[in-house]
């Protein structure tokens, strides 16, 4: 569909110019857009599979209301036991979020909305999935490491701060996936990166792999962590089919709609998965992104309408981009020393004119220091590079967080459940 | 916002120029985009109002899960009840399918899709609407009237053709309320008045009113009659607000998005307030027009581009628009007999050249057949008269619907639940 599409969003006016190639050929934009619309379907008719045992159950007994409540007493012995109505919402209200992020992406990608209102739109976009989490789980309590148990006990109820927690998770992830952007496959290819290493950490709580689980994983663990895998799977197939085209050199672009729609899905598996933190532990170099790039986003330096980093047409390599602090309007005196420091740190690179006035120094951004650090590489091979640290700092933080979190808890809840992660 | 945004919507090109007006400026369009956004964020904010007494009881515990299960285990009795997932589940996958119906609706007004990809639009978006129907309630029975039940008795079990019915009416819906189209006003008015008189029938099901009614209303009934209400009265809201912009002289074009959007809206509520049946019957005008468009929609007659009745700028009136049969491509031979009945019967108007050869017929919508009958008239003036017609219609309906069902069924359901309606 992405090729199909690709003409007539450009009729449409969906279509940009790669700024880091010789060519300036126009492709379609926005074409996360389509890969939006196959997720949801796929999410849409999935779902009765993940239901097959119940609906069998249910409907075995004829199909009408009452054989199933007396068949699923049969089985469930004791408890009256109806169709798992809360598994259903829980993808009803992931999909609204999902399908919610779409449309305010897709009207960003239109309206070119300004920063300060793209800002909030995952907010909006999370009031479905908080409002289901309040209704069906509705645990705002966080169990307290070994250290500070004195001061807190053993769990402390954060109560409407873990919602205040929750929504500031949701707004972060999509939008630090859209500002750790710039060159072709980026966007696709961390949350590629990231929903393999999600996948990973729910497939140790259900394959009975590991030593260290002494009980059977419990089966309210098991539904969230299948929910989760059964919520990622689709997300990567429309993604990986998206990097084909988007990968270097791309064919289509994949819009502000793809980085909302893809921190979404992260957001809704992480929070009504009950492994937020975990979640925060995997974007980690995107955290890292967005601290670096805080004095330039907050304007405290100037900050450049873009800021990817800068083709040489002549080496068809890309070098970091730069901001300039021409005569007329220099660095703020007092940041000065802040650079310099930093740039004997190797964390940025700044030039001096003759005066040692600082004339420029590089834009602070994650993909602008690695080519400080590693000098000028062609896009691919950087995106590459990227990806990699990426995918070894995620694998890392998963490691930590399964064998050291023994240390600072009193047990990791790979095997008593999921409830406090 | 329609007024904030519609600026923004001329800007990337969502416009468009009124034909039956003298000076054609450009306005708008889309503006249903609008609508659709805020309706959805509406019933979003919504849900925890309607779940207000359940949240309460389950929160008064302390939050935690075991305690609601303990208050509710009070509160009714026997049963273990908990909180109420199936309503929570309506909500959401009514929502669902609203919004992607708006998804698509949005990609249709962007894309300009062809008659015979939009045709289906409603039917993908009724997907999850029907699966939820499948799980929750799942009935497709339908009761038979007193003279068919020797030959089918009291019940007829419809199976999977239930489920081709709910999906036809959901296709019909939405089409039919986009091809009764083509004057200021007249798409937002008929849904306005279509949700009024669903409005009204649900009332009957809720208000002590009626002598008729010797049992209590039960809760089960009472329950997705709320739901209908509470589906239609922001709906009402938004269109109201469209319709201050969109009535004579329009400032602003609604767009597909909006016919879409409302026409899902009325199959939801029909359905999952199990009254598809009686919603046909307020579609009594769209069937009508259906109907009587049928032969140019099947271009059995040759079929313009836009049937819309024509503006005479000299009178400032509209007129009937005709299709022309030039000499080069006449009328074919066996429809000639047919129009001219129908001329006859004043169900048409044919304008016939010195041969006796048939030039030009009106177009086969519902307006221009009205202007045939009336004569011209100002374009308020003839939505007025449309949509007062509708409303008389509906009416009618409504009565014979409560009234008269006692002669073919044993029993108005009104009084025994609205299971089969």
């Amino acid at each position: 569909m992405i090729v199909w599409l690709g003409d007539a969003f450009i009729a449409v006016g969906r279509k940009g110019k790669d700024m880091s190639k010789k060519h300036k050929v126009e492709i379609p934009e926005t074409m996360g857009a389509v890969c939006g619309v196959v997720y949801i379907f796929a999410i849409i008719l999935f779902i009765p599979f993940a239901f097959r045992r119940d609906i069998v159950a249910a409907t075995s007994g004829g199909g009408s209301k009452d054989a199933v409540l007396n068949v699923e007493h049969v089985e469930t012995g004791r408890i009256l036991h109806r169709f798992p109505l809360s598994k259903l919402s829980s993808y009803a209200y992931a999909l609204i979020s999902v399908a919610l992020i779409y449309i305010l992406g897709i009207a960003d990608d239109i309206f070119d909305m300004r920063w300060r209102h793209k800002v909030l739109i995952p907010a909006f976009a999370s009031i479905p999935m908080l409002l289901f989490y309040y209704v069906d789980f509705g645990v705002t309590q966080v169990v307290v490491p070994i250290l500070l148990r004195p001061y807190f006990g053993e769990l402390l109820n954060l109560g409407s701060l873990y919602y205040a927690y929750m929504a500031a998770v949701t707004i972060f992830a999509p939008n630090s996936i859209n500002i750790l952007a710039g060159i072709n496959g980026i966007e696709v290819g961390q949350s590629i990166v990231i929903g393999i290493l999600i996948l990973l950490n729910s497939s140790l709580y259900i394959l009975p792999l590991s030593s260290t689980t002494t009980s059977p994983p419990n089966q309210a663990t098991m539904d969230v962590h299948l929910f989760t895998i059964y919520l990622l799977l689709p997300f990567l197939g429309v993604s990986l089919a998206l990097l084909k085209h988007n990968w270097y050199p791309a064919r289509v672009f994949v819009g502000d709609t793809y980085c909302y729609f893809a921190g979404m899905v992260f957001a809704v598996v992480g929070i009504l998965g009950h492994f937020s933190k975990t979640l925060l532990l995997l974007f980690l170099p995107q955290i890292a992104n967005f601290i670096y790039s805080a004095p330039q986003l907050f304007h405290i330096i100037p900050c450049p309408r873009h800021r990817l980093p800068r083709f040489n047409a002549r080496t068809g390599l890309l070098e970091p981009s730069v901001t300039t602090y021409p005569p007329e309007k220099p660095l703020r005196k007092p940041l000065v020393p802040v650079l310099e420091l930093l740039h004997t740190l190797h964390l940025l690179e700044v030039k001096k004119g003759e005066s040692g006035r600082i004339i420029s120094s590089t834009n602070l951004t994650l993909l602008n220091l690695w080519l400080v650090w590693r000098g000028p590489r062609r896009e691919d091979r950087l995106a590459i590079e990227i990806l990699g640290m990426q995918m070894c700092v995620g694998l890392l933080g998963l490691w930590v967080r399964h064998r050291l979190a023994l240390l600072v808890f009193t047990q990791d809840n790979r095997a008593v459940g999921a409830n406090h992660v």
